[in-house]
């Protein structure tokens, strides 16, 4: 393991490593393509020091409520790719999109009919559906996360002096399958440009757009976990998604509404919007 | 780009990049090879959030003493086969070996015969050599920065208590290149495996060590900088570096010698080691 050139260090590097068949066929993959991409650019010096740099400064960027790798790994086209790696389902079936970064363990808990935007700014919008089975059956008791930005674009997590969860909550679909509740009309917003992510999209000349959207995670007994949004049709990022997370059966109509009576019965004195989507899980 | 399938997922990440000519060289391939790898393992979503962790938690554990992502691309190779890309020299030029994760920025000056172990632990050893250019000419005030781990396996840099260098330092080669400096006889030791790499190390079934070395990063104007090491001839690990840095014309001879005269005149009452090694920069 003396003088190796190029072609031998990976070699050396690959049988150095054993542990378990997966691990290995992991790493074996990952330093194949690691050395492969520093050879085919001839990576110099100073570029391998700027990656470490970089890798240096996503990290300590990185927090309990941050996340800047999963970030990278979303405008990389990682992310998306590994979710439909692993979300091969059938047609009739809603599909999975990206995670994100802004996820977070223990949202508050709701009941059918409540106000998830718990004060985020943001015009009133009604959202509803039901959680069903491929035969369209209803799939009751389903545990529903949601979160989204409100119209300034930003996540509760996004406010360094907020303390309490925003446009964010879990509630359960009722024996009929349905979810309905209250939150904002989620507008469409740049994702954080501010850490070294928002340096490598200015360096490839790349937007940071998002198209509006909500998200959902839905888990029920019996059924695959569904990670996914529901976009807002018309919007105009729907074909630049700097995260590539856009499908076109994700997109859902939201409906603008005068001041008056909204689905849940309530009276609304302020213009309101209304959103319904089906949420189809795969056993 | 909606409903993109895998491979059209990596066109469109890869098409979202432009930017500079290098940079988007650098991106391509780099999204070409990290989706090949995703593709390839079939990588699932467990297995690319430990990803995501293991990320997180090196860029934690890095700080200014310690640069885990360093030690990453040293362990996979990667800082060995950058060394080797642009380290293409004549085969009478010293060999350039990994820069690890242990150099830091202002090292203290020392003179020529000073003793730059400043009190590490370890039996004494005499270094010296000279700096030459290609036709054995002498490289007077060539900038020489050294650094080396005590008999203990550390650097000063990973004893949390200690707040002033040792085994570390800066000097100058004479009017005949020459450079003569006391410090410790360097020892085999383990990279630290007590964070994100150790537990790579570990589930690779790698062992830690990396055969004596002293550092070394030689500057002189008119010259390439060298970063090299040299290791001491004998030790076990020659053949198993854990970064895959040993080349057979970086071993010294390192010479044990009963108490008594040492090279520069003074007079030993312990044990002690001598070692000299030639260093020959490219122009």
């Amino acid at each position: 393991m003396r003088n190796l050139t190029d072609t031998d260090l990976t070699e050396a590097v690959i049988a150095s490593f054993n542990g378990s068949e997966r691990f290995k066929e992991i790493a074996d993959s990952l330093v194949r393509h690691l050395h492969a991409f520093a050879s085919e650019v001839q990576l110099t010096e100073e570029e391998w020091f700027a990656g470490i740099d970089f890798l240096t400064r996503t990290g300590h960027i990185t927090d309990d409520k941050r996340q800047e790798f999963i970030l990278l790994s979303d405008v990389l086209g990682l992310s998306m790719l590994v979710v439909g790696i692993n979300n091969r389902r059938p047609p009739e079936a809603t599909e999975s999109t990206v995670f994100g970064p802004f996820f977070v363990e223990g949202s508050p808990a709701f009941e059918n009919g409540d106000d998830l935007g718990a004060g985020a700014p943001g015009e009133p919008c009604f959202m509803e559906g039901r959680v069903l089975d491929l035969n369209g059956e209803p799939v009751p008791d389903a545990l529903i996360d949601v979160w989204q930005a409100d119209e300034d674009g930003f996540y509760d997590v996004q406010y360094a002096d907020l303390d309490q969860p925003r446009g964010r909550g879990h509630l359960r679909s009722d024996a009929d399958g349905r979810f309905w509740f209250w939150s904002v009309k989620p507008v469409a917003y740049p994702i954080p440009a501010d850490g070294p992510v928002g340096e490598l999209l200015a360096a490839g000349a790349r937007g940071p757009m998002r198209p509006a959207h909500v998200h959902f995670k839905i888990e029920a007994e019996g059924f695959q976990t569904l990670i996914t949004h529901v976009f807002a049709d018309g919007d105009e990022y729907l074909d630049s998604d700097a995260v590539f997370g856009v499908r076109s059966n994700l997109i859902g109509h939201f409906e603008h509404h005068e001041p008056g009576a909204a689905p849940d019965g309530s009276e609304m004195d302020v213009p309101f919007w209304t959103m319904r989507y089906d949420m189809v899980l795969a056993p």
